[in-house]
């Protein structure tokens, strides 16, 4: 978990034939919907055999899993790091919400699955995603904390605030087409802004660096 | 389109049988999504045959857009009633996007098929409710322009700053659980502060009327 990332790769390290299982599985989970994809349409897509893939996921749930986590994984690591160069509060929340939302974007498909699959986990599958989830959610906290300790940051209600700026990030994937007009920088940069404003600051509005 | 509704009903003037469909079948979309849920299940859970079902909806796309555009007809029309009642540009916003996000918390599983299901509709259909999602954008849009000419929004961009309260509002029915400790009428009144925070205004930190 603490592992060097790839940010624009959410399988790296992954060897090639279990990683087209994962990008087949994904394709169609976002798609159609987890209940919608059956294994035997993902095993067609991943160029396999049902067994092929059932050698490496016993079931689809634990396919499932397999990906949310992986995706899980990426968006707090991409987060974890995304703050540690910049030292002011508006530095850093700036990288924190440009990063967060530019995932959204770049890897919309696989956050899909991450943010609207959820309840599709078995039990025990959730309970870790869920503490994944808590842990990057805490990431934006600590940085929202730290703003208002440094009297920088004047809203009224900091979770509130903080739980809309995940809320517009996670929207993204919903949205979000490859190839319009809006692309993953400036969808960040623009999240950035509506997070400084809602942390009510008044911030210079340059891009982050 | 201008009918009178009851923002508590999208269903009113449907009959008993009909709506019976309409329920069966919007629970199975937002539970197990479009693809996944069978028209065999909706009609079990109708408590009737699948001949029955067809004979109101030939297919299960039909009866997905029947659901969708039931939906967007009935948040567009709450939202055109929001902010009759209002008169300055603060409060028709308020009211504005009380209401919406209200609906999402409210509708929360309808909300979730209007907003997470539109990949699913065929293009003739898509076409309809895409036209409904427009008006009720453009609501949005109005009352923002109307605060911004006024002078008391002081948004840097209006548009960005509309698409994110819809964002928001939209993105309720992905997290709001009934009896949890949030409200619809709550989560109404936080994303009408947001809304006024990102629109750059000094409101007073009241209710809507």
């Amino acid at each position: 978990m603490t592992a060097i990332i790839d940010p624009d790769d959410p399988w790296s390290g992954t060897a090639a034939g279990p990683r087209r299982i994962l990008v087949a599985a994904l394709a169609a989970f976002a798609d159609r919907g987890y209940h919608g994809a059956s294994t035997r349409d993902i095993a067609a897509a991943a160029g396999m055999s049902p067994a092929a893939v059932y050698a490496h996921h016993r079931t689809k749930a634990d396919l499932l899993f397999a990906i949310s986590a992986a995706g899980h994984r990426h968006v707090l690591a991409v987060c974890e790091r995304a703050p540690a160069a910049e030292t002011t509060p508006i530095a850093r929340v700036r990288s924190l919400v440009h990063d967060y939302a530019a995932w959204h974007a770049r890897h919309h498909l696989l956050a899909r699955v991450v943010q609207y699959e959820l309840r599709s986990l078995l039990p025990e599958h959730r309970a870790v995603v869920v503490e994944l989830r808590s842990r990057t959610e805490e990431l934006f906290r600590e940085e929202v904390r730290a703003g208002v300790d440094a009297g920088v940051f004047h809203t009224t209600d900091a979770d509130e605030t903080t739980l809309a700026i995940l809320s517009l990030g996670i929207d993204v994937s919903r949205w979000y087409t490859p190839g319009g007009t809006r692309t993953p920088v400036g969808i960040g940069r623009t999240h950035a802004e509506l997070a400084l404003t809602l942390l009510g600051t008044d911030h210079p509005a340059s891009p982050p660096s």
